[in-house]
């Protein structure tokens, strides 16, 4: 017989997380009182908060419990990359049906916090509630380097630039909507588990390489408009040299580069390179701990726009990113 | 006609948020980034996270939208009150139907970010999601005291008192209950915004007056009995001493009573004063900003008992917390 939320006290619950949750360094007290105390952080702080809910950002045939705690950790964690931050703390508030396993209930809790130490973090507080629907609910504290990036910053003629792939969290999303099932392909596993660039962030913040910084959570294309709106200048993105991986090479062309460009939730970082920084972001390239591809430039004016190998410009339709379209419209609205 | 958040683009309604929140000092960068920045904290950090879902902790009819962002904020820094810390921000994940007016989102931010202001503290960041629930998840990071209050730390001999009136919020949701609708009763108002305790939570523990402290959320006789499990005691009510509001002094004792041991979300603080502090307490009565009563003592053992007007001792059977039951449970499960 399955145990369910509702079979055991909320003492009960919170306890169980209580337990699950190893103590921490730099963390005099963890979860189970009224709040958690951090030791002090030197330097300006970063908060970022994020959420993943059933129905509409997963549906719970398409990843197990423990990635999705995964999942919610590197989601969030991913917006302190995008500044150049360091993971110190992160807490999670769980709101469930009572028909939940504690099993997995405890598998989400497990699966986040060993995200969260292996980014050289920690878990230190949560709730719980009860829900229609399956959510989590992260919050991610950071210290932040001596210049946090942002998307403002990039100017006419920086270089743009990608880390690892793009395309394949979309392409895995779109295997999971035609054959919902917890398979393992490589993309499917791409949308399952992103890794969160942390270390390539921190290390672009730290040398002072990059100008501007966003991650690609919602399609390059939309991500690299919020970095020009926010900098006050354009793009220009040469399609070709979109970083693919290898499920995507298997696609016809025009299939692929759509994924890359509209594609979401790679959770890569787009960042700006001042073309005086190129050579010392050359030599810090094996400080990244992944491939980094120059995918265009920055120009002036306000417009993305992409070009093909053949040299034709397409000025970019982003898309409708209507509330009732963006996120939840990308995989199949409840 | 009323424009709802489906008729509005993610990015308006990102700009909305964006442009209600004011700017503040010690926010180097509020919300509109990837993160928000926060200036240096000196000294250990607090920080908590807590969820209001609609169905489960309120319905609609029964605050209005500005009351519903007023009261999440005063929810979660209660928990920075009860450890005697300072608010320093907040971040706010808004989930919301498609179908949820644009302006009653407007209202719930400027009614959090006029509660976060108003404590000190300021909102720098937030979410917005599609969910089939209204809810609101709220994280509060706060500076901590030189020695933090745990719940823990409380010894035989303590006394125990608490910070203003207790059983009110339980009236007024009762209320709510009976005859659903915006009324401004004081004990319905009581429930729908109720004020952290920070400043008498920061004065305690800035004196180094109490041993242990906790707040008032899911009733009286739960709340003292993890004081008391945190602590390794047992806690002895004295019945008759219990502050009660107005409201409550109408209705027969024993109804009254019920409230005040039982009822939940007074929000108010519970806490142990060693005897040898009781003088300095009196002295600092002034700085607290609320009264404060005496209602009982801590005692070796581990049971919470409660103690009439006659001298009778009942041991305190709690309740079920059941996950079904709690918190949700106390207002009428969905």
């Amino acid at each position: 017989m399955i145990t369910r939320l509702r079979d055991r006290g909320e003492r009960a619950l919170l306890d169980l997380i209580t337990r699950l949750v190893r103590p921490a360094r730099a963390v005099p007290l963890g979860p189970g009182d009224d709040a958690a105390v951090l030791a002090r952080i030197s330097g300006p702080l970063l908060i970022t908060t994020d959420a993943l809910i059933e129905r509409v950002h997963f549906r719970s045939g398409w990843l197990s419990s423990r990635m999705l705690g995964r999942r919610a950790f590197a989601v969030s964690a991913s917006d302190v990359a995008a500044m150049g931050g360091r993971v110190v703390a992160a807490v999670l508030a769980v709101a469930a049906p009572e028909t939940l396993p504690v099993a997995s209930l405890r598998a989400i809790i497990e699966g986040f916090d060993r995200e969260a130490r292996a980014a050289g973090g920690a878990l230190v507080g949560g709730n719980l509630a009860r829900a229609r629907d399956l959510s989590l609910t992260v919050t991610v504290l950071g210290a932040a380097p001596a210049r946090p990036v942002t998307r403002a910053g990039a100017r006419p003629g920086d270089h743009l630039f990608v880390t690892g792939t793009l395309g394949g969290a979309a392409l895995g999303l779109r295997l999971l909507l035609e054959t919902p099932s917890i398979s393992r392909t490589a993309a499917v596993r791409r949308w399952q588990m992103p890794a969160a660039r942390l270390r390539a962030g921190a290390a672009l913040a730290r040398r002072g390489l990059v100008a501007a910084m966003i991650d690609v959570s919602d399609g390059l294309l939309i991500d690299a408009d919020r970095l020009c709106t926010a900098s006050g200048v354009g793009a220009r993105i040469d399609v070709a040299r979109l970083p693919l991986p290898p499920a995507l090479r298997r696609l016809d062309t025009a299939a692929a580069r759509t994924l890359a460009l509209r594609g979401g939730e790679d959770y890569e970082l787009l960042f700006a390179v001042p073309p005086a920084k190129l050579r010392a972001l050359r030599a810090a390239r094996a400080a990244l701990g992944c491939e980094i591809t120059r995918i265009g430039e920055l120009v002036t004016g306000r417009e993305v726009t992409i070009h093909d190998d053949r040299g034709a410009t397409a000025a970019v339709a982003l898309g409708h990113d209507h509330f009732q379209r963006a996120r939840g419209g990308r995989i199949g609205a409840p």
